[in-house]
């Protein structure tokens, strides 16, 4: 198969679980991509890659590892990209085989629970924030958007390729849970107020699951149903909402450890 | 003038500011609007709003307020658009004329201030956490993108409508911040983390403004210079940063009053 064509195939969910493969774009993406353990399986190129100094080094590096490479036109690489400007490079790498049972059982553990959230680049930055804030996990559940999507990957910014993200069915996360003790809040804004959960003698859990949902609809009735309890953030009634993204900052900040 | 033309060169900064208009698309962000106090001069529809209920009532109300109307195609209506899909309605309103010296002199008292923020979905991503999290005000400072361009306003879902939020000089806000007693922090990944920051014996300001500089580079060296400190969110080794919105609802949620 042409790398060209596998990587257009990539483009769509059915692609990408089929081959088992997805696309990274960019200079930054791709070499962060490098510095993971992730197998990377072949690079598209095309000539403005080696216009840059940084990008020579990149395409030096991808010879050196000996990943198959297809130099293409900058038109082709387009076609194959989510980016208008992937920067002369995309690779295909590897989705990791991540499951609920590989994580560790560290404790305390924080995990990002994603329900039905739809924009690809909310769940990107959700990833990237669960990341940065020392989240052990991020599960999807179904009705949210692919996390191996090109957007999302894109917009986590590498977080993919070293924070466990993985999908799972509610009743796969529900087991895992109760078989960790790992407690199950949920973001809604009906909820206690976060400021009001410290005073009213329910400890924070050592272990704990937030789950956020969908950016219209919020939480799921599966999610309102499952969660031990809700929570809040105050926010100005001029406002709707917070990005989801927002929220999953402020919250795993406020419950860290 | 044609209101397809106006709105047309309203794509562009220059003929906002010329105009002192700016646009607002999708039925969700109209209906935010004409629920503020914002005047809005005129609105472009395609066949396709009246296709929804909604759009039929937003249509209805657009007659009612005796705003001018042009009914085009939906093609013509692309052309004016930011989004692919701009839901059949696109209006455009008078940039309201915000002063530093109209600001309430509010205390205690939260503000924002962006450095070089470049990314419209970033800026109006934090011009929504900052209403959501009564923040006073929101000020762009020069190399910050255009606070009214179409993308910032979508992606800040109606924030500007009631959310002051300004764009002047460093020199402007610095002698605003002065005058007004108002404490200046920097957010930047070399600064105290935030956790400490209580502990140190200097509490926080009664009256502060947070800045966040650029999403690559950081705050430049004047906003390093002018701050009165550097306050940090301490993040895993694995991740080069937060998302500056994220960042800014981390620190605007932990410094609350």
């Amino acid at each position: 198969l042409k790398l060209l064509t596998l990587a257009r195939d990539l483009q769509r969910r059915r692609g990408r679980e089929r081959q088992r493969l997805f696309v990274a774009e960019g200079v930054r993406t791709v070499e962060e991509l490098l510095r993971s353990t992730l197998s990377v399986q072949g690079a598209l190129v095309s000539p403005q890659l080696a216009g840059t100094a940084r990008g020579s080094k990149l395409l030096e590096l991808l010879r050196n590892r000996s990943i198959p490479i297809e130099e293409i036109s900058a038109a082709e690489l387009e076609s194959a990209a989510d980016t208008d400007t992937p920067q002369g490079v995309l690779v295909m790498a590897e989705v990791p085989r991540r499951s609920l049972e590989d994580l560790p059982e560290s404790s305390p553990a924080r995990l990002v629970i994603l329900d039905g959230v739809q924009d690809p680049g909310n769940v990107g930055a959700v990833l990237r924030t669960a990341a940065a804030l020392g989240a052990v996990a991020t599960i999807a559940l179904p009705g949210t958007v692919d996390l191996w999507n090109t957007k999302v990957v894109r917009s986590a910014m590498g977080a993919h390729f070293h924070h466990p993200s993985l999908t799972c069915t509610w009743d796969e996360a529900s087991a895992f849970l109760s078989a960790r003790a790992i407690g199950l809040w949920g973001a809604d804004s009906a909820g206690t107020p976060l400021d009001s959960v410290a005073g009213d003698g329910k400890p924070v859990p050592e272990r704990l699951a937030l789950v956020l949902g969908n950016e219209g609809s919020g939480l799921s009735a599966t999610a309102r149903e499952r969660a031990d309890r809700l929570v809040a953030l105050p926010i100005a009634s001029t406002v709707d909402s917070l990005n989801v993204a927002v929220a999953a900052g402020i919250f795993l900040y406020q419950l860290r450890r």
